[in-house]
């Protein structure tokens, strides 16, 4: 059984999914998302998936909380198809910030949207600078972690700008920002981010040396 | 270890366990629920629920896809948090009316649900009227299915009308119909739709004597 | 590693089995099925299966539960004989009927046997008339559910048949009688059953025009 | 939430079930088995079992696979109905000598019935002499084993006779006849059994002292 | 049924063991450990846990490898005899730095020893100062994870040392150094590592002002 | 996607891994593997795997609990690595021995040992000689099981020697002594063993003829 290699578009981002299938020189499959009245989402794939190997591009960018239940459903439509194998291209994981339990009773979010793209029928996710590094083994299946650091300073190097910092604005960035620097050859700062209430933030302190330095702020 | 029963509302319905508190003479329990700017959703219980029997209520006729998420999220607060057992009470049973693929390729989206509400961390739902009375097979864990028309027969009888008659509004509501019709003592009408287009639909024909009779159209 | 497509029958329906394969000019593959002295089945396929794609066939209509372990068995030897994939052919699903929890306490017995199968080995399932469409969410895997509706109604169309009515024999049945009654443009009328004891039923009441009409009674 | 003991007896050995509960001071509690005329069982029970501890009786020396199927369908009975914990009772263990690949291709039906009982809803078996002991751990839960091994030797000590042996009919036997012959401080014998057809034996040798002796042929 | 609290000791940590027995005023319930010629361990509690909730103390700071093995030994004793519920205070998590695929390729090993103490039987585990937060996620079950940074502050304070500064030995330790400096009003300084080979490390820059300070170096 | 065929050896037995790739004419692909001062292990390809079908070799001869969590690591890097099918090749299946609950309270450690290699990755092992036939069952996916028997039995044959007897040196052997008995058209003995103490076994009896024989013990 020959199979296809398909590409199909959530309602997030449809723009990217055609700028990577016009790179991949494939045409991107039609997919029925509609709503009901009532706020339900139906969604089904247009032509046969059998036997295909079919590729899903959804982020979390947008109304996040819609996108992942038409995610789900897409999912469920793909697999009673019988698509061969589920990948979902998800270039911003939703509630990846909410990965621990940072306080008393707190749910872990991101490792429940884990656990639910993999029930819903994904057999693979793709990914980009999640939010700690250790989401990837949320996932009883592999994934594929993919990290901008790179292309980001080549830019400022072509840039060739002088007096440069990478500056963390919490702590827990400073990791990122310390591998950032490293590319670029430059030191670090780090800022000391208290939070007086739910969805504020402050900084309290700095460490490292910013005066008269053009500094990039990197999260 | 002494276990407490708790209840807690998601943001659908509040008055609806209010109701449920008086009635039961019970406290309801506190539960942080609020959105981040990026609107995704944050929930805890305020107090410990440690070796807790907890009962959460989110029906799902408002914003669907966000109450949801929203209980997802509710439940996998209350498993990492240590309740004993978990259980949903989720009167209008959402995307209940997809339980089917009715048409090639279409997901199974009531099945879906039920199995991402088992997977999130409830170990138990009450539901009430669900579309078809199958879904009790989609759940992994027994469910207490709730049916109302006993109290709508009780309702019609008082009422004391004449020459009733109650009428389906599509074939598959007929089974309903009749069980209705049964506890009234009178006969049923069976109307039959059609569905011309997405989210429209049309009477094409109608057996059994309505004419000069008091109609009631159960769905 | 090149995969085969074979054929094997259970017990329940050879000449099935061997008119699948006469269509579709394949060689059915043997299995060995006896019984010992106390009633125990054991069942092996004759040849290697290692790395082919499996088809069984096997329906519900004699000794259903020897069937059922039977195909519990088959599955089992398949699965440790490396089989790539298995396929159920089961046309008459058994226990359909018991799809839902109709009074307190009783099992879903037709789920039950679809996560059965699931667990003795089966990735795939193809069926028909299934008693409600609903249990298409029973399994965890998809199925490819086939209805002979278009059959019945081109059958019945050639025949020229005048004044055709469709009798429903209860109310259940009024959606499928519906269906049929639309392809071949005609009403329908729906009869309303009773069960006053176990295995038993009784017509009480009949709405829609059957008189001097040739009635179609399907169920 | 108190909770009950209850026991009920399936079909296959209804004395045994009245034995245990007579002995143990407990009222057997009723259970609704019946068989529609297409040859399904029917099954449930006949008050609340919500919140209780559940016993099953049933054991496999009548028709086994109609036990097997009925023991599935009680399972899912008592799993919907809510019961805390359900544990079947099953003196004889069905398709206990199924235990292993003997020749190439064969399934493992132990271990597959093992994971059905499991499947259809049990938490704990207990079953005695079972053909290898290897087969507790076929349960993904634990399971008492019992054995009457003790019961036999203090049998045969009260009798007195003089020169026994303990006979193995196979070399598989050897080990538990060597148990035996321990706790009754006398030796063994060892027969050589061949299988020259499908369900037939014959002996081919034995080593041991047997004569003049009397024999316990244990199996 | 009366449950039983129980403590047993894996045999990496037996005083930490009994310090906590003593603490809780406990006695310490009994565990055969024993080890074959061949390396392969042996374990079972003494006495019967039927019933019982237990707690396993056992570490990874010494042979970390066999406390492992030992501790999955443990685990499925404790299951198969029936212990109530199984829970593991394992102070010091082993593998925890193995948290993500760093380079390409590489285990997750954090993520797989949770699913395997899982897998042996464990319902809930106590750790503490676990390598990453994030590893909550990694447990299929709620855990307990207990932080000594409140003690560690409690006791710097009690020791009124002036001209604090709290020194991250690299840029991953950031975020806890960051906490600590909170709770003890002072600032932080942050080091930059870099991996020159396998288990070698060096320091290449510092950010902060540690001059003439008392330094912390808190990892 | 063309896949290859690759094979990987532990740290175990390295000469048989090489001697297995001699003999199929491939390539051994490389594994890092290495060890922190803290006794954890590293493991991983040095290159891709993706859509490979890998092969590990790793027998439990040496550091048997070493050699376990070795492989589970190596398991995890494959898995993690997008590996399209895992083999384990384990010529001596560690903890086999421990096979079932010989007296109260004992673990199933050759059960739990199929379980994890399960868990942490495996999809087949490959393994010869077990302890019990019976293990087969204790894998949820099909085991090939080598037995030498022939290839012994070809050995003797060769060796032409005259008045051979093949002894079990315990009952529980006697099955296996016997099937190579008849390979060689000679009879058996049984000796008896007994366990006076852990680690520790007295031979108390022997039933057969073995005077002046050339005798084979076969354990």
């Amino acid at each position: 059984m020959a199979s296809n290699l398909r590409i199909f578009s959530g309602s997030s981002h449809p723009d990217l999914a055609k700028a990577i299938c016009s790179k991949l020189k494939i045409k991107l499959s039609e997919l029925t998302i509609s709503k009901f009245a009532c706020g339900e989402i139906y969604a089904k794939p247009v032509e046969s998936v059998r036997g295909d190997d079919v590729f899903i591009i959804q982020t979390g960018t947008g109304n996040v909380n819609e996108e992942l239940i038409e995610l789900f459903i897409i999912l469920d439509s793909m697999k009673r198809s019988f698509a061969r194998s589920i990948h979902v291209v998800i270039p911003y994981y939703p509630y990846a910030r909410q990965d621990r339990v940072a306080s008393p009773r707190e749910p872990i979010t991101a490792k429940l949207m884990a656990k639910l793209i993999e029930e819903a029928g994904a057999d693979h996710v793709i990914t980009m600078q999640i939010h700690s590094e250790q989401q990837q083994g949320f996932f009883g299946f592999p994934i594929d972690h993919l990290n901008a650091r790179k292309l980001f300073a080549k830019y400022f190097q072509n840039k060739k700008i002088k007096d440069l910092v990478v500056v963390a604005p919490d702590a827990g960035a400073a990791k990122d920002a310390d591998r950032l620097a490293r590319l670029l050859g430059v030191t670090i700062a780090v800022m000391s981010k208290m939070r007086p209430g739910f969805n504020k933030a402050e900084i309290t302190s700095l460490v490292g040396d910013v005066k008269g330095k053009n500094c990039i702020i990197f999260d």
